[in-house]
């Protein structure tokens, strides 16, 4: 096996060495898009059963903190307001995808900077450039040990998250090249995750513990708290632990000259991104006056492979099993021409008259379709057939969501979430972070008031 | 790939159902005697600059709390003072083992009860219960994935002490086994920690969050935090990406008949295992008057094969190295006539004497040797040869530790680590321990006032 290659160093030089005004424009504006995107998911997951059980847990062993929980009145200290927002952000699979991995870039990274920030004070600039780094090496290592990794089992936004948390706090706390590969090895021996627990509160655990963790990881690189020198690519380094043919090279091949941060996607709908194109396709036929529900006799979905391989799921008994299902996903959209939290809720999957439209479904497998498009067929019971073909799903790599349903997004999963209170401000903060002198002024922003709750 | 066999679900109801009256007596014994053990090592370890660095590094987090730190003054919340108590007792290697998968399985197991008694309260009957299901179930999911897990470069007292303290926290807190399954779960998550660390801080996290996060899985469980059915077995579990081929018949057979914890060991001296019959050897012949150490001419070491694998390491740099380098371990144990911490430090490896003296050593392979079997052969200058066999290494499973040995090694280790205190009360509490109405009492035993440290 290569064991010459270096990684962690080089990585590291490089996160020390970058400065804000090497960011590129639009690198600045996706890590934006992102924060504002992972307010979203949030505002919709705080008030979630894992989240509000988490808090409680947790409160008795923590100090006293100025760190937000975001959509909540509660202020935690800083590795906790880490942990919890992370897994809020999370909780869905609402969050961004970085579409070569499947990761969830910001979710595991954000959150610590923002936790940071109020406690310590940090500049949005600083932030940004912070964030920009984490995600970057998050995505990168996510690469070197793709496909094999999450194959294997592992829940790649958890196990790889906790170097993007490392590496930005490492940032904003100025780390130089040492101490960064410091951070980076306390990063590596905390990498659990497993995708068993998709669907399952206990999947949380590991994604609020990559923010949190890697936020600690920095902390203690900071203060001298040191590992190997090759925590990634060594001999037993996590890159060769992490899956039987790792790409050493993937992790620092064009740094700062390609950004994976600009191949980051958003979700319009709270599902698996397969189904994108399917939900677009139906939403499109529900709008269609030819249509009527009652006289569907059958319906065909044609795409790439994996969409039946990861969707064709009948039967499902929870909302968290309906957001990878195109049964589900297909009867609810056509049903009620709407595709957001509520549809995919465990009282939108009790409905029988959606488990009955959606054992209507049938797969046809298109390895000529690429995985973001997808045809509907609907045939009826008059002969007629009605169809709907999308050749890139909105949300993807090639029809990005537009700023404005970003914000569109964020003002509805802040209703789903409970949190009332004026977004204005706090998008307008989010959009123009990186003129905020100091951050916790915006994660203000973001709280609600326990008096305002539902 | 077999799916159908049960494993977490049968571990958690033996978990639930077993009594105090189930555990045979040498059980409560062994318990006993890995308490002493893990107390000495971590009276050993309380010192070290990554206990104090992560005692720094976590208290702005946590919470006042009463949970002592073993050999300090500090208190800490309890998941702070279980991740601590992890690292100090394991931070030397010199904690005890599990032979069968090189498991270190008091540290990550005993903190966490430790912590929860002075946090809530527990009899000395309840923590010696909780500590043997622990203990027992963190050593067989170990045996279930060895030996490939830790070849693959998986630091195992890590990845499975956070299971055998989600048990023994959960059999405190009285789960049922559904709340067990979930702890399991909750652990499974949390799985991290490298080999390639080992000698660094950086090891330390991964002990200390073991014990720390199995800790907290167990209280989320007993609030309703929910997981997975079969976060062990499971075609995604833990189980079956930790190796590629785990036994998982190793988890529950013969639970309640066989007891792992009946076959831990505990070191004599503080360095890999398969060292000790050649560090016996070598005091022996340090203790021959006919040896002068400036007279030898050359040693050879016979043993099994993995005694040169493991330990065959020339010029070693740091005293982490040095308990993993046959020629610093027959340097010092010649030249010194002991083995102690000081005599694996840094500044024993700095002596060019040593250096000297270990470029002698010349090792034999010989596969008829047991694994605790070795042979020490000199040849002075004169000509003449001196030699000792030992058969069985002391500390090994054909001649474990006595008791008063314990006891010694944790006067010698309170010295070591500067722990100035009257011991005589703390071993007879801990030799008495299930007499104990409340361990909070003995912990208060092994800490040292701040006024009387070094």
């Amino acid at each position: 096996m290569e064991v010459t290659a270096e990684v962690t160093g080089p990585l590291a030089a490089f996160v020390a060495g970058c400065r804000w005004s090497d960011l590129p424009e639009a690198v600045r504006k996706e890590a934006k898009r992102s924060l504002v995107n992972v307010v979203a998911t949030s505002f919709a997951g705080c008030n979630e059963p894992a989240i509000v059980k988490a808090i409680a847990g947790l409160r008795p062993f923590g100090a006293a903190g100025n760190a937000s929980v975001i959509g909540r009145a509660e202020r935690l200290d800083a590795l906790g307001a880490a942990f919890v927002n992370a897994m809020s952000a999370n909780v869905f699979d609402f969050d961004d995808t970085h579409p070569a991995t499947i990761i969830h870039p910001t979710a595991p990274v954000a959150p610590a900077l923002f936790a940071y920030a109020e406690t310590y004070g940090l500049s949005g600039e600083d932030l940004l450039l912070g964030f920009a780094l984490g995600a970057e090496a998050l995505c990168r290592i996510g690469n070197a040990v793709s496909p094999g990794h999450y194959r294997r089992g592992w829940h790649i936004t958890s196990t790889c998250g906790v170097f993007g948390a490392a590496v930005a706090t490492g940032k904003v706390l100025k780390l130089d090249q040492q101490q960064l590969v410091w951070a980076i090895g306390n990063a590596a021996v905390q990498t659990g995750g497993l995708v068993e627990t998709l669907g399952t509160m206990t999947k949380s655990i590991s994604v609020g513990n990559a923010a949190r963790n890697g936020m600690l990881s920095a902390l203690l690189a900071r203060d001298g708290f040191s590992g190997p020198a090759r925590p990634l690519e060594g001999e037993r380094g996590f890159l060769r632990i992490a899956t039987d043919a790792p790409k050493l090279e993937a992790v620092c091949d064009g740094l700062g000259e390609r950004w994976e941060l600009l191949t980051n996607t958003y979700k319009p709908y709270p599902c698996g991104v397969v189904l994108n194109p399917v939900i677009e396709a139906c939403l499109a036929l529900a709008a269609d006056e030819r249509l009527a529900v009652a006289e569907i006799a059958g319906i065909e979905i044609t795409g790439h492979p994996l969409l039946r391989e990861r969707t064709d799921r009948p039967g499902v008994r929870s909302g968290r099993e309906a957001q990878v299902s195109a049964q589900h996903a297909v009867a609810v959209s056509l049903a009620r021409a709407k595709a957001g939290l509520p549809e995919f809720s465990d009282a939108a999957v009790a409905d029988p008259a959606l488990r009955a439209l959606g054992s209507k479904v049938a797969f046809k497998d298109d390895d000529s379709y690429a995985v973001d498009a997808a045809r509907v067929s609907i045939r009826l019971r008059t002969g007629a057939t009605l169809e709907k073909f999308v050749e890139h799903a909105y949300g993807g790599p090639a029809r990005p969501m537009a700023d404005a349903d970003l914000e569109t997004k964020l003002r509805q999963l802040a209703e789903y979430g409970g949190v009332r209170r004026e977004l204005a401000p706090l998008i307008d903060a989010l959009w123009s972070l990186e003129r905020a002198a100091d951050v916790a002024a915006v994660m203000a922003l973001a709280r609600s008031d326990a008096a305002s709750r539902p």
